[in-house]
C-alpha cells in the first residue's frame, strides 16, 4: 500500500493530518528543510533532526548532475548518502533545468539541456525524472512538469498546463508504487482559475497519492498567490495531501494553512542563515545590525536551539562580523528549529479549534519590531 | 591556589599528567584545538566536547580587535561567549601581531601596530596582554614575548630573547592570582642550546605555573625541532606542564610527547578540515581526489565521529565536490577527533609504558597509504 493520509482535525479550511510512510510518519502541516545537493546546507543531519524536521527535501536536478542518481543508488539510496533515514521528497528536477541550466530545449517529450556544472549535456523526461527519483529512493516522488512562467497570458498558461499535464500522466506510467511510498501530481494553470480547475481534475482523474501546487511564489506576490489557493484548493482531493511549492515566508505559512495546504518547502530559512537573517517569534533581524553588538539576550527567547539556548545575539553578531562558519550554522540551525516551532504551533492550533486566534498571536508578535516577518 | 600539575606515570621523558583548572581538568599529554575567534572554525562548542577536547585556545589579538575584550567581559568573558565553560588558554597575541598587523613598530615596552582589519593603531605591552587576557577569563594567560624569526643569527636570538625574559618578568607582575588560573613563561632562543638554557633559567627564576617553549614550527624543520626539543626540555621544571606552541603534524605530536612535551595547539586539523585533507589512522588523504567519488567506506572505520560513523567517504567527497559548508563541517570535526584519539593513545601508552611500541604502531598505520602524516 502506498503511503496514506489521515486527516485529525480540520479548522475552517485548515487541516491537521498524519502521512504514513515507508520511512516513518510526517505530522501536517509540515515544513521540509530543504536538502538540495544531499545536505540541508550548513547543518548536520542530527542538527536537522533535532528541530523535530520530519522530512527533507532533495533536489533532483542538483543530484542528478552531483554525484549522480546511479552513484547514489550504488551507495545505497539518498536516505542513507546523508544520514536521513526518515522519510525524503525529491522534486522532479523541471524547476531547476528551466532557472539553472544552460542552453535547454523543450519538445512534447522532455526537455534536453547542458549541466551548469561543465556544460555537459542532459536530458529529463518523464520516465527519466521518475527513474532518477525511484534511484535515489526518494519516499515522495513530484511528477515532471513544467513551472508556468509569470505572468503568462491564458493562451500560454493553458499551453504549458496541457503540457504538464501529459508529463503528469507519463509519470503516473513510469511510476514503480512500493508500500510506503507515493507519488505527487503537480496543479499548474498559472493564475486563471478555469486551467487550475481543468488541472486539478486532470490530476484527480489519473490519481496520485498527494497534489501539489505548483507555478506560484514566481513574484505573483503574496495577495494573488493566496487568490490563487482560495480557487484551486477547493479542487484537490480531500483525503490527500496538499503541497504548496517553494512556499515561503512565515506569513505566507499561516495564510497557506488556513486556506487548507498541508505540506511546503523554501530555501528562505537555510538561506536567510546564510546571510546573517533571523526569523523569530519577534520577526526578522539583521543580526549584522550593530545593535546587536552588546546585546547579551538570545536573538529569541522563545526558542531552545543551541544558537538560543547557548548564546547571546551579541555571539552571532560577532561570528557574522568576523566571517566564521559557525555563524551560518547557528543560525541557519535556529531558523529551521523556528520554522518547525512554527508549523507545530499552527498544527496544535487547527487541533484546538482556534487557528485564527493562534494567528493573530503570531503576528502580534512580529508586528512589535520594526521588521516584520 | 593556582592551577596544579600532577604526574601519574612517566614512560622515558614522555609524562601523564593532569592539570587541575578552575574550569576543570585536563588530562596530559593534551591537544588543545584552535579556537580564534571565539569559535573553532566549522564546529559548535558541543561538537568539540563531543571529541573528548578538554581545553580549548584562544587567540588574544584576534579576540582584542574583535568583538574586543572588554566587551567579551561585559558579555561575561570567554567561556560563556563561546559556551565553552571549560579550561580556556589565551595566547598573548605577540604571535599574530607580528604575522598579521600591518605597520608594526616594535621598543622595549611593547608594539604599536595597525589592525589587518580596519587599519586602526592599536598598542600591545606585557600588561596590556595580561589585562585583555584577565578581561577573557583565560584559565591559562601566556606571557607577551617575541617569537623570535627563523633563521636568526645568535646575536639576533640572544638580543630577542633578552627583550622576551623582560616581557616575561613584566608579564608576571601584570598578571593577578585566581585559584585555578595560571601564567605560563614561554622559553625562546631559537635553535641555540646556550640561549635555550638561559631562557629557560629566567623563566624559572621568575616562576610560572607552565613552561612553553616558543619559536618552533617556523620553518626549522622537524629534525631541527626535535633536537631543540632534545637540549631544551630538560631545563624546564620536571613538576610543571610544558608547552609546545603551534605544533603540529600527528608524528611532530609522538615525537615531541616521547620528548616530555605535555601540551600542544594547531591549527593544522581545524584548516585540513577545510581544505578536504582528512587525518587518519590509515594516513593523510585529500578527499577531492576521484577515487573516493565512489567509496562506500567511512574515511576512518577506526574513528566514532559523525563523519566515520554515519557517512561514507564518496558522502564526504560529495560535499567537498559541491562546495557543501557540510563538507568542512565534518571532516573539522573529524580531524579535531582523531588528534583528540591520537593524544589519548598516547596518554595511555604513557600509562602502560609501551610509548615506543604504540608509536610504532600508529607509523605502520600510516605508513600503509601513500600519503604519510
Amino acid at each position: 500500500m502506498s503511503l496514506t493520509f489521515d486527516l485529525q482535525a480540520t479548522d475552517g479550511a485548515a487541516r491537521a493530518g498524519t502521512i504514513q510512510t515507508a520511512h516513518g510518519a510526517i505530522q501536517t502541516p509540515v515544513f521540509m528543510p530543504v536538502g538540495t545537493a544531499g545536505t540541508v546546507k550548513a547543518m548536520t543531519a542530527d542538527a536537522v533532526r533535532s528541530t523535530g524536521a520530519s522530512i527533507v527535501l532533495g533536489n533532483t536536478y542538483h543530484l542528478m548532475l552531483r554525484p549522480g542518481a546511479e552513484r547514489v543508488a550504488r551507495l545505497g539510496g539518498l536516505h542513507k548518502f546523508m544520514d536521513w533515514p526518515g522519510p525524503i521528497l525529491t522534486d522532479s528536477g523541471g524547476f531547476q533545468v528551466m532557472s539553472l541550466s544552460k542552453l535547454r530545449k523543450m519538445d512534447k517529450d522532455g526537455v534536453t539541456f547542458q549541466s551548469h556544472l561543465d556544460g555537459a549535456s542532459h536530458r529529463l523526461t518523464p520516465a527519466r525524472s521518475i527513474e532518477i527519483q525511484h534511484l535515489l529512493d526518494a519516499t515522495i516522488t513530484m511528477a515532471l512538469d513544467e513551472c508556468t512562467p509569470f505572468p503568462a497570458t491564458h493562451d500560454q498558461a493553458r499551453i504549458s498546463t496541457t503540457l504538464s499535464m501529459d508529463w503528469a500522466r507519463r509519470s503516473k506510467d513510469a511510476f514503480i508504487p512500493r508500500p510506503g511510498y507515493g507519488l505527487f501530481g503537480i496543479v499548474q494553470g498559472s493564475i486563471y482559475p478555469d486551467l487550475r480547475e481543468q488541472s486539478a481534475a486532470a490530476l484527480t482523474e489519473i490519481g496520485f497519492e498527494g497534489y501539489a501546487i505548483g507555478g506560484l511564489a514566481v513574484g505573483e506576490g503574496q495577495a494573488e498567490m493566496f487568490k490563487v489557493l482560495d480557487f484551486t484548493v477547493p479542487h484537490l482531493p480531500a483525503g490527500r495531501p496538499r503541497y504548496l511549492m517553494g512556499v515561503g515566508t512565515p506569513d505566507d505559512l499561516i495564510g497557506a494553512v488556513s486556506r487548507g495546504v498541508d505540506m511546503f518547502d523554501c530555501v528562505m530559512p537555510t538561506r536567510a542563515g546564510r546571510t546573517a537573517r533571523a526569523y523569530t517569534s519577534k520577526g526578522v533581524f539583521n543580526l549584522r545590525n550593530a545593535r546587536f553588538a552588546d546585546d547579551a539576550a538570545p536573538i529569541d527567547p522563545a526558542c531552545d536551539c543551541p544558537a538560543c539556548s547557548r548564546h547571546t545575539a551579541a555571539y552571532l553578531h560577532h561570528l557574522f562580523k568576523a566571517e566564521e562558519m559557525l555563524g551560518p550554522m547557528l543560525l541557519t540551525w535556529h531558523n529551521i528549529a523556528y520554522y518547525q516551532s512554527l508549523m507545530r504551533g499552527l498544527r496544535d492550533a487547527v487541533l484546538a479549534g482556534r487557528l485564527d486566534a493562534h494567528a493573530a498571536e503570531l503576528r502580534a508578535g512580529w508586528a512589535s519590531t520594526e521588521e516584520p516577518a
